[in-house]
């Protein structure tokens, strides 16, 4: 017990010894790092070249390490186009928690969401978030990503729910409002091109005029 | 010459020989209700089993025909996916064709289109309408699928121009609304289930709703 309440002293203040827990950090953060490349490079290539015609070895190859390395990282290729999608989601899952205990009305939160959603689809991981689910997934995987997907969903649909309930959204369908935003969206993925489309800004706030005010004049 | 006359005169009254003719029509009509036979059970198969788990030969089964009687009518699978893809964009394009001439104005006008479009998008060849694209074509075919998708496009985004002159529709960015808009529709053949979800007029209004009034009260 002395010796560990020492060494946690020692941690705290930042003395000789700690820099044996601090690189323990370090060993986590760098994992965290090799991990993203991993998974950024692999969503490069499933991009450019298909899920199906992308192996492992072109994914080893392109980080200039060994197929063991990759395996370091996730089971097989199908996970690796999991990370991939679940990379993208999770900006949108994060945008979700950031407006969560905001104080602002529904239709500035859901705004906020797509500002978040446009930067995600538009992202390297742009086209797994949206081609994931055709390629041929096994059940369980196929299972998983219809998951995140439907929680996706969930999320856009109770801030319409809410915005209904605070004034800020037109009461309608919200579920069939939803599928249409997140269908737009989702799009972006198909006609987006970085070096010559807007960038994830500007379709964001063109977006959200369309859908808030409306093709209708005013 | 005066055979001639004489023929069309019987076609004309029906009468003794002109079964000759009418038998050449009624082949011409067989032929075309065979073709689509054909057509919709591969976008069945294509859509249920996906473009590649699907081969010519399923299709010939599914039929009960030959394979060449398949043959008969498409030259490969691709174009047999094409085909598929084209009757369901081929029902927009008559969209358009018919309000061309309309005194409605462009906002009637945008959501006749957008009925169609939905009509169209929960019909058997909605898979096909998305996802021959995605499924690894060859150039000259990539190019065909997305010259007629642009077709759409821009067709979608002439009336919203349209209304942005002749005041039906706010002025606002054609090119971004229209991507919005047809990614909207698009992804209905990604969720929709002919069992448990609103058919598609019910859908096409849920739509025209959100794209002109938006969510913001008015």
């Amino acid at each position: 017990m002395a010796v560990r309440r020492a060494q946690k002293k020692k941690v705290a203040s930042g003395e000789p010894g700690a820099s044996l827990w601090a690189s323990a950090d370090e060993r986590v953060r760098e994992r965290e790092k090799k991990r993203h490349a991993v998974i950024l490079t692999a969503a490069r290539a499933f991009r450019k070249h298909g899920y199906h015609n992308t192996s492992i070895d072109d994914v080893a190859r392109e980080l200039n390490v060994t197929k063991p390395t990759i395996y370091h990282y996730v089971q097989n290729k199908e996970q690796l186009l999991f990370e991939c999608f679940h990379a993208g989601l999770g900006q949108i899952m994060e945008a979700f928690d950031e407006v969560k205990d905001s104080d602002a009305n529904a239709r500035e939160r859901l705004s906020a969401v797509m500002k978040r959603y446009a930067e995600a689809i538009t992202s390297e991981f742009g086209w797994c978030m949206v081609q994931a689910e055709n390629q041929d997934l096994s059940a369980a995987m196929s299972k998983k990503v219809r998951a995140l997907k439907s929680d996706i969903d969930h999320g856009i649909r109770r801030i319409i729910e809410e915005g209904a309930r605070d004034g800020s959204i037109r009461k309608c369908d919200a579920k069939i409002s939803t599928f249409a935003l997140a269908g737009a969206m989702n799009w972006i993925a198909y006609w987006y091109r970085s070096d010559e489309s807007l960038g994830a800004t500007d379709i964001a706030n063109r977006f959200i005029e369309l859908f808030l005010l409306g093709l209708q004049p005013r």
